[in-house]
């Protein structure tokens, strides 16, 4: 998905959101509002909006040193998911279709989203999972999805946000785990996991955890690391969560599902779904 | 009122919301975002929010040549609110406090605000009427805006928008019009009033009106018109309509009474309030 002219001002955002994150010093915000800015006036259209908003945070991890501004919500997520994760597996067990169940959960955890929303509270995760129970997925796209997990052989999935992949663990633990591989960042960029990440969630005891060796806010294939890439082409099913999975990889040729929740008004017009929709997609 | 980061963003949707109005080519569009970047970047945050508002807009107008690209809209919202006028003014002078009512529709009014909302419509207008008639008004507060129009002699009315022009003809219509002036902009500027708004609500038969002699969405003194200064020092009460008028005037020396609806973070924030309260204060 190209970067739309909407996309800039909510650039402009994420890069104050981030800078008041790291510090409380207003000359540093301005220095990083005004450098984001000037980025912005020369940035490439055609590219994707995870491709500007990695050159953004570069900039912001450059003027300001700090090498991972969101490493302690990423662990208060993670945590207050995996106190989600006994109640959520104990529904999704008791669920006649467990893996309808399962997915309801993988998508309302991808509102754990700092890039769109920086003062996301616990209860606005517990909301969305109230709101994605109790709303059915289009039985038709999740048929498609079972049959084509059922006749993969070797499937990649894509991580995205911390707290949410504790979400995605309970997904991954009802299809067949011996054919999958995670994959998460290669670096830390906004909430995105990395492999920490994976490890403390214990991700890494379910199924091979691979890392894509950069540090885009999604899949941008050409910047990821040659082993990630081989891996993305050997396997006959992409399984890819979040905005930044879909906006970089909405174009790609391969047989990809996109799991998500749209949270923006151009997501949503890309998609052709309201604000806030349970997405269950294959590419395509 | 300076100018806050968070403008910044706000700005930058501000600029590509008129864009669009005027036209569908997205290469004018790609243009004013660009050049309002480019103007954000040099910006004096001690200035207010619509001293910047200003420059992008005249630069808009430079850049596609069309002077009031919000023409439309205006009319049609100052035609909407004439239509709910009969039955407003009947409920104001069906009420037991009617300048409390009349407080209320025009607070309601400031809802008509396109530099915060480009995709307003009718709708949202009556529920913000709907709204704003079951909230009460600060009992003294009220009073003292009371007292503070019956002990003035000379008072200058500052009014915002298009369409919120009618709430405030009825709620002019409830005070000594004999001691009032109306002030409207000196030239377009997003959907804020002119002379042509005034004279089509027959606002110019009520009151005198002046114009300020300025296009900015607010009240800039130092570059308003001489006459217009010399009304404003005149006048022993200012009633200051919307968001502009306060973000230009809340650090004035003046005995003001501000009236608006708190349409965003960082005005909420200003005020001590909450997104969407209606505000009747003095300064100071």
């Amino acid at each position: 998905m190209k970067t739309y002219f909407d996309c800039i001002p909510c650039f402009i955002r994420q890069a104050l959101d981030s800078a008041r994150l790291i510090t409380d010093d207003e000359n540093i915000h301005e220095e990083i509002i005004i450098s984001a800015m000037k980025m912005a006036v020369d940035m490439d259209l055609r590219k994707s909006p995870p491709e500007m908003a990695k050159k953004i945070h570069r900039l912001i991890r450059q003027l300001t040193g700090i090498d991972d501004p969101y490493k302690e919500i990423k662990a208060s997520f993670n945590a207050f998911a995996m106190q989600m994760y006994p109640k959520a597996k104990k529904y999704i067990e008791e669920s006649v279709d467990k893996i309808e169940a399962a997915v309801k959960f993988a998508i309302a955890g991808n509102i754990i989203d700092f890039g769109v929303n920086a003062g996301l509270k616990n209860h606005h995760v517990r909301d969305a999972i109230d709101k994605s129970l109790e709303t059915p997925i289009e039985p038709k796209a999740l048929q498609r999805f079972k049959d084509a997990v059922a006749r993969a052989e070797n499937i990649l999935y894509l991580g995205d946000n911390a707290g949410e992949i504790v979400f995605d663990k309970l997904l991954i633990e009802q299809l067949p785990t011996e054919k999958i591989t995670f994959a998460v960042r290669g670096k830390p960029i906004i909430n995105d996991i990395t492999m920490e990440d994976a490890e403390f969630v214990s991700m890494t005891d379910l199924v091979p955890v691979i890392d894509n060796g950069d540090d885009a806010p999604g899949t941008i294939l050409e910047d990821c690391s040659q082993q990630f890439q081989e891996k993305f082409t050997d396997a006959d099913l992409i399984i890819a969560k979040g905005q930044g999975n879909y906006e970089t990889l909405s174009e790609v040729d391969k047989n990809i599902f996109f799991i998500l929740k749209a949270k923006c008004e151009i997501i949503a017009q890309h998609l052709g779904c309201e604000v806030g929709s349970m997405i269950l997609k294959e590419n395509f």
